[in-house]
């Protein structure tokens, strides 16, 4: 197998997220499903906008999060996703590139303008997301390089990839490349509600091993096996997945792997400040352990102490280097 | 005198704040002097964000920050300043408007994008800006409105308006509004560069009394007298300015009214995360203090809680309502 030119290499949604603080009646009132993510057209983005109070602006998106923190822990990254050549598009790019990862889709030179996601943060440091996918929804196959995924250890790619048409396609060619060159896939089912919208798409791919390693949340996990009761869902992804992490917020994660499942606690924190980012900095660290041959075990420690950074702060990527977060609460990367 | 619409309406630079963390070093290599503000062109601002490191945008503009920091305190505001229709002028309408400020500066439609900031926050929390003042500069006389200026207890202005060309007009028309009106002048020396660039024009401002009310910092002070001696360029300014507002970061404040001055203690902080704004919310404490009828001290303690709440999170503007924070600190405003 020829050398790796990158540990990680995610595609996803290229995302500037919009971030404001309100209360839980805000959400009501705007019939916001709290916690969830809910895809919105180009008016209600603007209603919504309207209604916001003031905002600060960050690069975001799911994937493009998780690179980014996988670049901070010290891995080699590369991100393909669509943003428009306008100010937005153009913060995106400096942001990751800045981050050291890699990123050379072409911006769409014409059509809706770059993706932005509306973040309600409330009280309790939950968030709650919009998004107008804008220019995203332009992510097609060709975008997809086959040398790129070819020298990637790991590809990760994000449920929502489903939600824009083309984008869809492009995963399937990633994977598929992926596989061809022995490199492994992994995807996360992003939201219960993009999980709802694709149930057996995602039930297909896991079960036909399509993904080597599967992120769920619980709420996740629970809408893709339609259960209310964890044990069961467990059992049900022990079955499909042939390695699989299931994260449970402040109640840690489980790892299942064959017939086995592991439990590892969440690292401790303060404060909630925003949770967005949470589950995609928890990816990059179990992906980095992962990739670098850590046992499952620390690969989920590595993976609860970078979403533990990211929810004490504004914003879904890492203020602090997480490689030297790491050396610090001694887990050798 | 008819009755206020405003109790504060501003005028200055609309600009967006583009922030990343960096050490000093990286301030030493591209040549800024740490805890300035400097002007740059284009090409200059390409280089420097190309050099940053991931950023996140939020609006700024001192005068700007001020209005809304007045707001948060509860007073009624208004701004005037020029962005660009696009991307980040829209977010700096938005985030203004949204903070309860009027804002009905006509965007420039063609020419120059919406002015940015980019911001080096050093790990002592100081800042160091580079400003690339793009449509800021097109702030012309027209778009100062006799009714608006009327209807103002204070008209704020900031010393930066000396630096786009035709605003230094903009600023002079809404002085001479204000004063035929009965209304009340403030003007700050926004930063000691500014002040050497344009020394005996704020000296005249000051001493021929188009301004009431001086604000300055002890860097801006120094050099408008141009000396190493605090004791000196105060009682210069003393003999100059009928009401003179010196801020000295952790030293507190001292205010100059008549022959007299007074000091008032630095408001009590944990740690310094993001000086920008500093003297910003100082100055909107102090503004709002003031027009209330608080005592000069009370105004100024009122001055030095907002200027601490803002230091103690990244960008310029606060993240909680003022208002309740001085009703928490026994402050009735």
């Amino acid at each position: 197998m020829a050398t790796t030119r990158y540990d990680v290499l995610g595609v996803g949604n290229a995302i500037v997220d919009v971030i404001a603080r309100a209360d839980d009646a805000f959400l009501v009132k705007h019939g916001m499903a709290k916690g969830t993510m809910a895809l919105i057209d180009e008016p209600r983005a603007q209603a919504i906008y309207e209604a916001m109070g003031p905002a600060v602006e960050s690069s975001g998106g799911s994937a493009a999060n998780t690179i980014v923190g996988a670049s901070s822990l010290g891995a080699r990254t590369a991100f393909v996703g669509k943003v428009k050549d306008d100010q937005l598009g153009r913060a995106f790019t400096h942001d990751i590139r800045a981050s050291g990862v890699a990123f050379d889709t072409k911006p769409a030179a014409s059509g809706p303008s770059t993706a932005r996601c509306y973040i309600i943060v409330t009280p309790d440091g939950e968030r709650t997301m919009n998004t107008y996918l804008g220019a995203a929804q332009d992510l097609y196959p060709a975008d997809i390089q086959d040398d790129a995924i070819a020298a990637a250890a790991i590809t990760y790619l994000e449920g929502y990839l489903w939600d824009p048409p083309q984008a869809k396609e492009a995963f399937l060619k990633a994977a598929g490349i992926a596989h061809k060159n022995g490199r492994k896939v992994a995807l996360t089912l992003s939201d219960a509600f993009c999980v709802d919208r694709y149930r057996d798409e995602f039930l297909k791919l896991i079960r036909d091993k399509t993904v080597d390693i599967v992120f769920a949340n619980e709420r996740e996990l629970h809408s893709l096996y339609q259960t209310a009761d964890f044990d069961s869902a467990l059992s049900a992804i022990k079955g499909d997945a042939s390695l699989a992490v299931v994260t449970r917020s402040e109640k840690g994660c489980v790892v299942v792997a064959g017939d086995k499942a592991e439990a590892i606690p969440a690292a401790p924190i303060d404060k909630v400040v925003d949770a967005t980012g949470a589950g995609d900095l928890f990816a990059a660290g179990f992906l980095v352990g992962h990739s670098r041959g850590m046992s499952l075990r620390d690969a989920a420690r590595l993976g609860a102490m970078a979403a533990a950074e990211v929810i004490q702060h504004v914003g879904a990527r890492p203020e602090v280097s997480l490689k030297e977060l790491a050396a610090k609460n001694g887990l050798k990367i």
